[in-house]
């Protein structure tokens, strides 16, 4: 079924193709039909289960991801404009987990229905996304979010799976809606329907994808700076809040405490860098705002655009943008890393581990809003933290093992990890991935999925209580 | 009363002094007979409390190393051979909280009665570690470790406070019994008496100050670097179990599992470190072997005595010595950094999260050892790697606020805060502190005590709630 989806998205470059004329719409359509001819085939073959077990549903998506690259690699490999398998692969990865890390160093000399084809992985990655943390996150209790599925004011409060699926449907209309509404607004600013569609799938993925070489500051225009801005804002936020305030409760936006700390996040990490910024020499000018809001939003969003090299910025802050790749966006968005409203409940906890201290018999509930958190969903949200600070360790081992610098190793697995895209170092904003050993591109793909389904979906496979 | 026993250690240098002749007695004395009358007066002046208040403990705790490092600075800061205030008060500080980074760019300058009270405050501070290990973190229950008073065989296993300090002087006279075995081997391989006296008081509170200005490599015997390495082991290790073990019950050793984790980890970080330097084209030689393992225990154990320049070694070890940094050494021991316990629990706790993925109904005892762990501490301790890693994170942004490059702020603010003593970047193991401003001096003097009281001491004093 999935695969299905997957061909009906290849009618796009394919249309596309088809218009320019660009020779690649034979491999488009060829792929189209076998994608189809395997659904079938597959749908006929297998029975309809009745129900998905827990251990079945953790399968599913894991390799729901990996065939997806596979599969979404061919066009990259077999038009030969990324020769290398383990290239096409990972940028693959990079797409559907809306990641936006790349490893081609000439990103404009690839064919214009090829881009869209690159730009739509994320888009459809992020919808994949949406689905995920909506039905199955929440669904398995991963890391605390059992709770946050009731917390947040859904569209439909029941529990019951097809609605659900319900949910999951009305949260892509909203989706679909922003699609539309910065399409139009960037062409407004002046982009052409290509690259307002392709920035626009990588926006409200938080992919970070481009059709340039220099990503959104191959446009000039402020205008489009701020709308982009604006969307990867929007992007990193709960859709359903969105949801909410499109049916005019815009005041759910401020009763929600992961949207507040969201916000409270941006601000203090956009003042903190301006400050070292003008610290440093730098003159307060519209560019010097602009471009602070935009990079402390796409880093914290996990989209991953640049509109200006943050490498040039005082070390200070790229250890802020490095804390933002950590906490991520917010939870039911297209964002990565480990989620605001983990990073609120853990610092909240530390609050009232401080407070027991007096009172060791006291009883300190946690509350968040008009929640209070049980004991066992702050132990689901801390070990959630801990082992992705175990993982992104080991990621780190890993790379310097493979001879990386330590900046380089640091930034490559922060920002896969967290599904950023660009890092710091060598894999900086103005650099690519292309230089990676093999093997460091094949860890890094790993890391990108196993951010990108919140680590336990993938870990779990490889327990041995799994296959039991 | 704390002053009167600082003023009593004070003889030791002084006598030195008098042996040698270098014209710092009569420092020595004014200072030793000014402590006196501070505390006859003190303890004249104030009614003796019946009993402490937790609160009260809190402040003592805090208030006792700032004025031991206070007044301990005073030889090096009127002897003029650290002019210095800030600078006095670091490389003070660093010895009581038995950490070992020096802003001394040539140590061999001073005299050596002052470098004997330099590695005295070390050894002070390894016996104050001691005592507030057995006495005061369990009691208070800091970091989950009211479950460990118990759970380690201590000497007297009741709870009342008289019996606490029978413990902590029954560890007492296993630190001093090993002071002497350490001094008289170290003499046997060589040593001078006061060279052997200064490694030992080094040595044994994982401190890591050395009278000369290579470390440890000043001595060419490998046997000086086994001795070294295997007293290290031993200072990093459960003090009761030593005491166990000299009343015969060596096997206690083996039913604890953090001693086991410790061996383990320990094993494994030296093996992945030799795996590099080998696969970096080094040859396996004696020399290689024991310098590996010297910088593995030295680094795991928090000591920071070095006798090969790691950062010539590949990046990959670094990265694998500052997981060593933050794990450090075992409760109740004079090793500083997250504890073997706490990262052992925090694994396990990793691994029952796995469990209840698939059974969310499940009920997982967590064990260690022959205990089941109840929520409450296991919630206390990932409470405190998480209080930890955040104030990693705050002093690293500190750091590189103040314009330092990203690998010395990080293995700065691991190195104090795990008080192991030199870092990576420019404050390593060939390097010293002396470069870093003033301010950087501050905050790392702060995290060296943070990191020394096991944090939450410190910051409850910091907390609205203490005050009120």
């Amino acid at each position: 079924m999935l695969w299905l989806f997957l061909g009906g998205f290849l009618a796009l470059p394919l249309l596309f193709s088809l218009i320019i004329q660009d020779g690649l719409s034979f491999l488009y359509l060829t792929e189209m039909l076998a994608l189809f001819a395997m659904s079938i085939v597959t749908l006929f073959l297998c029975k309809k289960p009745a129900t998905l077990t827990i251990r079945e549903a953790y399968l599913i998506v894991t390799l729901g991801w990996v065939t997806f690259s596979l599969l979404g690699a061919l066009p990259f490999l077999i038009s030969r404009h990324i020769p290398s398998f383990t290239d096409a692969f990972f940028e693959t990865v990079s797409g559907f987990t809306t990641t936006g890390a790349s490893i081609l160093k000439d990103i404009e000399a690839l064919p214009k229905s090829l881009l869209l084809w690159r730009n739509m992985t994320q888009w459809v990655g992020g919808m994949a996304v949406i689905a995920l943390a909506v039905a199955v996150i929440p669904f398995l209790g991963i890391g605390g979010m059992q709770l946050f599925k009731a917390e947040v004011p859904g569209p439909i409060k029941d529990k019951l799976s097809p609605r659900i699926s319900e949910t999951a449907k009305i949260l892509w209309g909203v989706y679909l809606l922003f699609t539309f509404a910065e399409v139009a607004l960037l062409m407004v600013g002046g982009l052409s329907l290509f690259d307002a569609l392709c920035t626009t799938f990588g926006t409200l993925a938080t992919g970070g994808f481009t059709p340039t070489n220099k990503s959104i500051a191959a446009y000039s225009s402020p205008f489009i700076h701020y709308i982009v801005t604006l969307f990867m804002f929007l992007a990193g936020t709960n859709f359903s809040l969105h949801f909410w305030a499109l049916r005019g409760k815009v005041r759910y936006y401020f009763y929600n405490p992961e949207f507040r700390f969201y916000c409270l996040v941006t601000l203090i990490a956009s003042l903190l860098i301006m400050i070292a910024r003008l610290a440093h020499g730098e003159v307060f000018t519209e560019e010097f705002f602009r471009s602070t809001l935009f990079q402390t939003v796409s880093i914290l969003t996990t989209t991953g655009f640049v509109t200006h090299d943050y490498e040039t910025w005082p070390f200070f802050t790229q250890i802020i943008l490095i804390a933002l790749m950590f906490i991520g966006g917010c939870t039911s968005s297209t964002g990565g890393g480990i989620k605001n409203i983990r990073v609120l409940v853990s610092l909240k906890f530390i609050g009232t581990e401080l407070k027991k201290l007096f009172q060791p018999h006291g009883v300190f509930p946690l509350w968040v809003g008009k929640d209070c958190l049980p004991e066992g969903v702050v132990l689901n949200i801390l070990s959630f933290i801990a082992l992705y600070i175990l993982i992104f360790f080991i990621g780190v081992m890993a790379m310097t093992a493979l001879g990386l610098d330590m900046d380089t190793a640091v930034g490559s697995v922060a920002a896969t990890l967290g599904n950023v895209g660009p890092g710091i170092g060598t894999v900086g904003p103005m650099e690519n991935y292309a230089h990676l050993p093999l093997l460091g591109k094949l860890i890094l793909s790993f890391l990108m999925i196993v951010g990108r389904l919140e680590i336990f979906t993938v870990l779990v496979l490889f327990t041995r209580q799994y296959w039991r």
